[in-house]
């Protein structure tokens, strides 16, 4: 039995909305630290969005320290316009997590589904339900992004070879 | 007749080559300064590459103090996984410029290629012989990246109202 703590962020990023995730793993157990969500205002110019994401993911690493950074990773969207601007917030969200000497994990929303509900057809709410049991959370985290976020950050904790 | 000098930085995103070009403009005039691409290892992990890509515009605007930036605005891309990767350079780039205190011009394809060579539907051979052409070059710059970022550069000193 390992009492090591290890401290994992997960992050689910949009223009929009970043949904954030943080919790710990300490031997076999997983415990629930914060969520939320990085939201921009979509009345403010694309550029001070891009630096808002990246000024507050560097933020949450400066006040959480993680030892694992996970993020989504994707292979599709709605349309080219959805993938670019969700390309330009990914990258400015890599960015922040290199520059604090983390290499990111990456996952497919097929891994994340896998690995939290043991189905890759799995639903959102069923990703939400299953983060909230795993967690031994009240209710379902709000908003969807952070509720994703910790499902990423679950995932890591999974992934992570350092913590089988 | 002005004889303010503004130097301006045009840059075209891309994961394995971010081209950069840049030019002066001394009253009426524009001169050609330098032009090249900012290349990244496909062997390379992603997130260094993005990092290599931010470390390389922060470099170039160090250098050249440009006062005006112009980056290549995209809506289209050949498909979702490309635009994914166009956009997290891009994201990287614009937060360079934005970290440098400029805000960046963005330009779409067709407005570079009705700006240089007064039609839209111009192809990539006749942008670079127009850039060849208003610059006073003995060759059309190489790589094409090269060539189009000068473009970017040409079109944003037409653009800004304080170049008129």
């Amino acid at each position: 039995m390992s009492s090591q703590k290890t401290i994992i962020l997960g992050l689910d990023p949009g223009i929009a909305d970043t949904g954030f995730g943080v919790i710990e793993k300490i031997g076999n157990k997983i415990n629930f630290i914060d969520t939320g969500s990085i939201q921009t205002s979509k009345d403010k110019e694309f550029t001070t969005r891009l630096k808002e994401i990246n000024f507050n993911v560097d933020k949450l690493i400066r006040k959480y320290k993680p030892d694992i950074v996970g993020v989504e990773k994707l292979y599709f969207a709605k349309n080219v316009k959805t993938a670019l601007d969700v390309g330009q917030a990914r990258g400015v969200i890599l960015l922040a997590i290199i520059e604090n000497n983390i290499k990111p994990l990456e996952f497919t929303p097929l891994q994340i589904k896998q690995a939290v509900c043991a189905s890759g057809s799995a639903s959102k709410r069923q990703v939400g339900l299953m983060v909230k049991t795993l967690l031994g959370l009240k209710a379902v985290p709000k908003p969807d992004d952070a509720a994703d976020a910790l499902a990423i950050a679950i995932t890591a904790s999974f992934f992570n070879k350092r913590l089988v």
